[in-house]
């Protein structure tokens, strides 16, 4: 990023209808270059439906290769609209074998990069072991005209060793696609704890890195067993410190914008060096999942 | 922690008098006991002004061994209030050899474990690398009577490694002595940035552990060459989601009080199974300070 980043973030509400998601995408980005941003950021699962909120075999068929539609798709919306777009498609790449893959289209068109979810989620409502397989190629930014993407996926937002890993392959901003929604059943105290939280641990990650970091939410109710989930929306941008830039609406379609500052965090790490001070001699029980101590 | 626990962040200006900061610090456990709690947290150097402002051999002298003159003080004010008290006190090992260590004293005046701070900070005004020798036993809980003590000390605050590894080893609360403040030449803006910085990502830690946490701070002013630092005091308690249960004032001495839920931890871990989704195979690069990577 070696000058003056116009960002932006998409929040719309894919749904069922397949045509009418990527026409909500379309107006959502042609707003965004409207509004003179160089970087667009999508909700997770950009043109789909959230279909994993049952366990259904049928709904593979969704899934596509890459390249393929999708790439097409958002590659001629980055070369007409001159944008570098990051979304998330349901990726076929081999038979019985899925994954939840963000891509990042350059402005010219082409695909710059893509990076394979992580961490996934299982529970009710968000079956997403059944359908996609974790990424293996860890955590490694995307070389793009608009800096050097640490590009990770919803579920991914919790952990901070995602966030670092980016961080240290020398990220220069953190980007969330999501899909990440309520029980609308909820009592509402419970319901903006957990909406406070999922900004807040995100904003941490940005402080902690001295990063700025976005986050492009869905919109809408997805009905599954029993219930449904109303997605969150929420979409935000902050910056280095944490300081929230720019906040969309828990239901309205919206594009928020703000603009990042080259060399701002080059400035905050000299001031607070956390990168200096890590003591990786002391980090090994990070790398283990199950350690024996003795608890006396 | 297996019952309700009433927890207390005392926060109070520990000068150049050294027998005033005891008169100070007894104070507000004092007040702690009488209001009820259990476990009270104290300022980083709980006892000491903060000398770390300018690099003096003849602080060295103000160090003192482990079992010690400190750890007395703190152990008669355990026993006699009833409390379990975290502080840090300048911890003389050898000749040499020094440290910035936190100690926990039971209730009944015994000690029940120290943590050595890990992340130690270097910078104009805070020139602790001059003075401490960082702590090589990990991040491990401290048992008491109140539960399992994570136990860090004040740079740690801003290394989500840390936290994750009491997280890791059990801990059921994360508690941060701390001496932090603001150049009060600063613009307010920038000063109000690092101030809900240094919250939110601790808040931030308390999210993706699912844990409580608390941090106590110091407040009043430090000269050092060419100014001063003013501590921010701002001491504050969170709950396991990120939400503030309680947080002290920037300039006044005070005693917060929360109670924390037994329990809670694990009822959320179960509804955001953050623990069981870790990719620690992916995670290697966690445990390097620098990699070779290929910038192309």
């Amino acid at each position: 990023m070696s000058r003056l980043l116009r960002l932006a973030v998409c929040q719309y509400e894919p749904g069922q209808d397949l045509a009418a998601n990527r026409t909500a995408c379309r107006a959502t980005l042609e707003e965004a270059a409207r509004a003179g941003a160089q970087l667009a950021l999508l909700p997770e699962l950009s043109l789909l439906p959230y279909f994993c909120a049952v366990q259904d075999p049928r709904h593979f068929d969704l899934a596509e290769t890459i390249p393929g539609p999708g790439t097409d798709f958002l590659a001629e919306a980055a070369k007409s609209l001159g944008l570098v777009i990051v979304g998330t498609l349901f990726e076929r790449r081999a038979a019985g074998l899925y994954h939840n893959t963000a891509v990042v289209l350059e402005r010219d068109g082409s695909l710059a990069g893509c990076y394979r979810k992580l961490h996934v989620p299982q529970e009710p409502g968000y079956e997403e072991k059944y359908y996609f397989t974790p990424g293996s190629a860890g955590c490694t930014p995307i070389d793009t005209s608009c800096g050097r993407l640490g590009v990770l996926v919803c579920w991914d937002q919790w952990f901070p060793e995602a966030a670092r890993l980016q961080t240290l392959a020398e990220a220069e901003l953190l980007l969330y696609p999501s899909a990440i929604g309520w029980d609308p059943d909820e009592q509402e105290a419970e319901r903006n704890r957990q909406l406070e939280a999922w900004i807040t641990v995100q904003r941490g990650h940005a402080i902690a890195n001295c990063l700025p970091l976005a986050a492009g939410n869905r919109i809408g109710r997805q009905a599954r067993p029993g219930g449904s989930c109303l997605f969150w929306g929420s979409s935000f941008i902050s910056g280095p410190q944490g300081e929230l830039l720019a906040r969309a609406s828990e239901t309205r379609e919206a594009v928020i914008l703000a603009e990042l500052e080259p060399g701002r965090s080059e400035q905050l790490r000299r001031t607070w060096p956390f990168l200096r001070d890590r003591r990786v001699d002391a980090y090994q029980d990070l790398v283990l999942r199950d350690t024996v101590h003795d608890p006396g």
